[in-house]
């Protein structure tokens, strides 16, 4: 018989699971008596693999001998504003569940010391590591607490330090939503952009050339409009955007395009008649309830968080140096058409 | 020199507390700091106690002594979908922290097996005790796992088992919304209610009652319109809200206000100017950036969250058997003025 400690050491739930030929999910189950339909011969299973493998099923007795826990970490910093983090959470949650990884979930909205509590807590519960995530894209500068192995950027990046990340594609997302309008025969698509300097910023705008690009029509400087990214930048740009005389508008964002739709209707402007309109994010309460509803492309939070727990368990690699990059899906609704006859 | 696994094993909080001939709370809590009055000299011989065994305060080593841990679950129903849950999350996380807890989030997207995972794994961390919080107001049947004592309901309640609850204060919300075109010298106010039966369809329509009582302007059932508790919603009872000769409009919640800002400026009427209208919910991407923008009063999901943990700890009580009800704040903006002469 092994010693106590080395018996620990090596049995965990994921060795059970094998050992019975079922899934983690399952001996989670039976061992936690949840009530879950399992099937007599799995139940039995598991119950002779825990007995052979001398399995011990308490979360922190085996933290303490293994001296790592079942936890992975993941901070972010403004779940109490947008619906973004929450859904990096849902997708992060699901496959550390998958895994019998449990997620220890920290708010730091944005502020410097709650982001130090929050990561000398989850290194004193012994995480097996932190997901580091933002609500928007973009480059982040560390936090000290935050060392390798064992940390991946979530919708995030470093210059700096080479850790792995994960995050949207945002040139594919701009060449789509492009596409889109051009798809049914628009010639002069505007595009409001953000006026903040952030890789959606760049990578939309480099999407949107490519667009235009492919199908063979002339980048016109004058078509592309800054704006601040919410509603009311999009508002203010309708004077240019119908002086320009496009007769589409890819904006940045479904803020955008919420304040661009206040605007054209104020001067009679009717979507998708006068204007066909395509937004980015597809934002829960916004894009599918504006009048008509919005057609945007999807920012992939719920794949991100998945994406990043999957890395952090070294079941998925980046390739090289570069983030991975996850694709934003097209959602088409009802704010584009054919261009009118003029 | 003892082995390292050894001296693990042998020195725990219980030990502490005999060699210093006191409780294991009062270890507890000078270890952790937590600001009890511990008498000078018991706080001494605990110190030395620790010294003396080399007891290593290891957040895990101590729960597995205490039996209990210094974790707080909160379990969530749409995180990914709303940033309600998010900003419950923030309150609730601030106030654990401020007491030495941590908090195990999970979220569930009312799934019931996904529930029931997220209890068994509390559970099975030995959470100090559970909150169960729902997006939106509402009555529940609670799962199985959820057992007496150390359960609070956040954001709901149940009819069949007396748990603490704390919830936000509809009747009074309604009231002060109402109260706010009132205010203004409107005369003819109508509510555009949720056709949803839920605790914030009675709360409100009792507090637009209350409010005009307190006026002394007659109901009139011909200006309360049921809608779908979104912008579609708003938007279908513009008819009836100008049929109805109203100079303002109560709106069940914010997306509501919205569908119905549509469905007015495509009759060409102008907010406020030919109608005063306020929301609820203050929700963070629509709220203050309607055209103009929406005066509302504020759901209070962070206070949820911050009273959550207090009641759970007992540093608040209910009082009776009643929910905690927490109050709305107002949030005047641009979308209230006083009537147009006719």
């Amino acid at each position: 018989m092994k010693s106590e400690g080395g018996a620990h050491r090596a049995v965990t739930m994921r060795d059970v699971a094998q050992a019975a030929g079922v899934s983690v999910s399952t001996v989670s189950h039976v061992v936690n008596d949840t009530g879950a339909r399992i099937g007599a011969d799995a139940r039995e299973r598991v119950r002779r693999a825990i007995d052979e493998l001398g399995y011990r099923p308490n979360a922190m007795a085996k933290n303490l001998v293994k001296g790592s826990s079942r936890f992975i970490g993941l901070v972010a910093d403004a779940i109490a504003s947008t619906p973004f983090a929450g859904q990096i959470i849902h997708g992060a949650q699901d496959e550390a569940w998958q895994h019998g990884y449990v997620l220890l979930v920290a708010n730091t909205e944005g502020n410097a010391p709650a982001e130090a509590s929050a990561l000398s807590m989850m290194w004193e519960h012994k995480v097996r590591g932190i997901l580091y995530s933002t609500w928007y894209h973009r480059a982040v500068d560390l936090p000290e607490g935050l060392v390798e192995p064992d940390t991946v950027l979530v919708n995030c990046y470093s210059d700096r330090r080479p850790l792995p990340a994960v995050v949207p594609n945002e040139r594919s997302g701009g060449r789509d939503a492009t596409r889109m309008l051009l798809e049914q025969g628009h010639q002069r698509v505007a595009f409001l952009n953000t006026s903040t300097p952030s890789p959606a910023r760049d990578g939309r705008h480099e999407g949107y050339r490519q667009a235009l690009r492919a199908a063979k029509l002339p980048y016109d400087p004058a078509l592309v409009v800054d704006v601040q990214p919410d509603q009311e930048g999009g508002y203010s740009a309708v004077d240019r955007v119908v002086a320009s005389g496009a007769s589409a508008v890819f904006c940045h964002n479904d803020r955008v395009a919420m304040g661009l739709y206040d605007g054209l209707r104020e001067r009679g402007l009717r979507i998708p008649d006068d204007l066909s309109v395509v937004g980015f994010d597809n934002q829960e309460v916004i894009a599918a309830h504006l009048r008509p509803a919005l057609s945007t492309v999807a920012l992939p939070h719920y794949e991100l968080g998945r994406r990043g727990v999957r890395v952090l368990l070294g079941l998925d690699k980046p390739k090289g140096s570069e983030p991975m990059a996850v694709d934003c899906p097209s959602v088409p609704r009802s704010s584009i058409s054919r261009p009118s006859e003029r």
